[in-house]
């Protein structure tokens, strides 16, 4: 029955959250929430001394412009990245936050090298590309050959065959990151099944002005690895068009991409120690390794500021939890997420006593909430609504149907509760894993309305009475 | 009293079309137009037939395609622009048109080259950049120094020399094209006036996706030649901010553009000849070279194939006017209006025979109408927003009270009555003169929608039984 009546629960929230419904399917019944246990009245200060304080304070986005203009984007195994870290344990101590470390975690050390793409014939071009993470390079002279363009899997499984020896192109509209990207991370091994000799993906986003996103790719171990590369929409469109002409395209794709030795990189951990029950945590987190392009700057270096920034907040305050506030910068998120699972491993002791891991990791526009794991206990959904009034006021209030995060993953299938900061996505994906990742992108105020939400949140949870559940 | 009129009248127009009048200054009442002197009954059955025609062909996407596709860029002195001429000659006698030519223009030929800027302290970073056409080069080691970051022209001057020796970093925002481009074309010799050794200036553009946006600049002869490029909106917030914490960041500027020698280009001409007064002719034109990035797809490969179409479908309805329609694809309009001059000199004796020239210039987006300049007679006036009406059904029959174009200057200084295709432009400057004006962004439909208005324009001026004006 409770079985059932899980499954139940998490159709209506996932159907709740969905914009399109299949059409003529039922409205689902939202399932009653039962009624909060925990009293949020005697928050209200505090929540309004953390919101003011977030308001007039340039700390976090000085500190994000510190991190994306004097430290620049921070590709797992690179020296920025190690800079980064240094900086952050050095100043976290300076905050005089808690427990300040950094915890060794051996990375991918994968490079990009030169790169480029060019139409060699019918008429020579060169076209705008960027290799996606974990790729393999190309011999030194590149690979030439026919390009054929396809707009779905379905359409290169028709082909099969004849991509042998090709280089297969994808020019997948953009629905939503989640539904497209499977071309970004597998395309390389679908087209290689039958024969390709590279890929081009189209990059994954609804607009572009020759903007070329990267991102990570896997290989298929049962298959040859080809290098794979995004190229912009322009591009693929272009390629488009030759190809539905019969123009047959040919092209020189050159990457010098390819992985060195494991490279020693760190989670950064440093906490705001609970007064009584120091042994619970609230974990709340961002991932300090951004793409080797752009500023790193909402993915994930804003994330990682406001977690950081909500606990040196709570410190300035003297707002002192009853449970731990420990946050945590992953490393290593965006090509092996070995920050991830090395925190697993470290902490696994001490896995149960985290009653709520939070990860901040889609951008910092203003804060709509947050999305709770959809398998939450229901009274931990109810109590976190109740807790989320405290952020009425600054339009933060929701709590989405689903929630978590890369980074809190390995915690969260060893059943710690996760969750997401949720923001307004809508530009996310216009600037995602691109070079136009950079702080002009970031809106101050919005950055400030995330800490809040972050910092009220966790401290509000940290601090009840009784537990949260 | 007549011209007192034609002030009034200028300043109603002016003030009409702006968005933002002066805070507390009156309404001006605008000039009653005479009568319309025409009759347009006439010419309903042949606008609609035109319009049909126009929508129900792809003629102008298909061209535009091999000219974007197939011949991509063309800039001045480029292979690339007389193989399009090539092209555009070659098509339009297989089109039937009559007197097609090239008439031979000498062209500046300004070459890119390699080029590249990079920071190289505090902390090394590569920046986006993309020169300016016409600047100069500079040294092979490139030129590293100081960069000083100004808002405007006015802070420029406030450093006065302050600045020699440096690297001025023009960091304006967009307000309009007209009201920021003077940072482009005037940026370089301001700063060489203060000793600057180079200068880099942000792409005039509402929006970016680290896009850098090129276009041409000119040298003051009083002052040093210095090299100049744009900056992307991302770059130049960045410089910006390093600047204002007082950074001092030192940057290195790498351009090879020189000019080479002039080269021979043409001017593209051809015409449906008039029935009845076929020395009488009502000139429609673009410019048919472009930057040397991107596609030159809307500026202005698609103003040309409006032009060029709107002919080829009067010629396929067997529609002939009694006067001339001369389509001109001018050469060289982006860094010289050595096309547009050539035109009015080999063309001196019939100037006055021109009874109007339009040019289209803006983009192919949805139609609006026409601009027509804001120096023409009130009855001309009258008279086309007459006409306009048959273009009331693909709401395109606004006549706006200015208009030209840069290649038709020439001859409206010479006293014919210019006027512009416009177009909704709501978007033209996220990608004008950069990487990204490329065939994806232009609309199908909207072009031929172009096509419908320019060529149902044209063909009623033509043909009206009386005189037009």
């Amino acid at each position: 029955m409770r079985f059932l009546r899980s499954l139940a629960l998490l159709f209506t929230l996932i159907y709740g959250v969905q914009a399109q419904q299949p059409p003529g399917s039922p409205t689902p019944t939202p399932v009653p929430l039962p009624s909060p246990t925990i009293k949020i009245d005697r928050y209200r200060a505090a929540a309004a001394r953390i919101i003011g304080a977030a308001l007039t304070s340039d700390r976090a986005y000085s500190r994000l412009a510190h991190l994306t203009d004097h430290i620049g984007n921070r590709i797992s195994g690179s020296q920025n990245l190690e800079r980064g870290i240094e900086w952050a344990v050095t100043e976290m101590k300076r905050d005089g936050l808690d427990n300040v470390r950094a915890e060794k975690v051996m990375v991918p050390h994968w490079v990009r090298g030169e790169e480029s793409l060019e139409m060699l014939t019918p008429v020579p071009r060169k076209l705008q590309m960027l290799g996606l993470g974990n790729s393999v390079g190309t011999p030194a002279e590149g690979i030439s050959a026919e390009a054929v363009v396809v707009r779905s899997f379905d359409e290169l499984d028709r082909l099969g065959e004849q991509v042998r020896g090709k280089i297969v192109v994808y020019n997948a509209p953009f629905v939503n990151y989640g539904a497209t990207v499977s071309y970004r991370s597998e395309g390389a091994s679908r087209a290689a099944r039958y024969g390709a000799v590279a890929a081009l993906v189209r990059s994954i986003t609804p607009v572009s002005l020759q903007t070329p996103h990267t991102g990570a790719m896997t290989y298929d171990a049962n298959q040859p690895k080809i290098p794979v590369a995004a190229v912009t929409i322009e591009v693929a469109e272009f390629l488009q068009r030759m190809n539905d002409r019969g123009d047959r395209p040919t092209l020189r794709l050159k990457m010098e991409a390819k992985f060195l030795p494991d490279a020693e990189s760190a989670n950064v951990i440093a906490e705001l120690k609970g007064s009584e029950k120091p042994d619970e945590i609230v974990l709340i987190s961002g991932h300090f390794d951004s793409w080797d392009v752009g500023q790193g700057a909402h993915d994930d270096g804003g994330g990682c500021i406001v977690a950081w920034e909500a606990v040196r907040l709570l410190k300035e305050l003297g707002l002192k939890p009853r449970r731990t506030i420990r946050v945590v910068l992953y490393t290593n998120e965006e090509n092996g997420l070995r920050g991830g699972n090395a925190y697993r491993d470290a902490h696994r002791a001490e896995i149960v006593k985290h009653i709520l891991a939070i990860e901040s990791d889609s951008g910092v526009y203003r804060p709509e909430g947050f999305g709770l794991a959809a398998t939450a206990p229901l009274q931990m959904r109810s109590n976190m609504q109740e807790i989320a009034k405290l952020l009425s006021g600054i339009g933060a209030d929701q709590i989405a149907a689903s929630g978590g995060g890369a980074d809190i993953g390995p915690i969260v299938r060893e059943g710690v509760v996760g969750a997401s900061l949720d923001v307004n996505g809508e530009h996310y994906f216009d600037i995602h894993h691109t070079p136009a990742d950079t702080l002009d992108k970031v809106n101050p105020r919005e950055l400030a309305l995330c800490v809040a939400t972050m910092a009220v949140m966790a401290y509000t949870v940290a601090d009840l009475p009784e537990p949260f559940k």
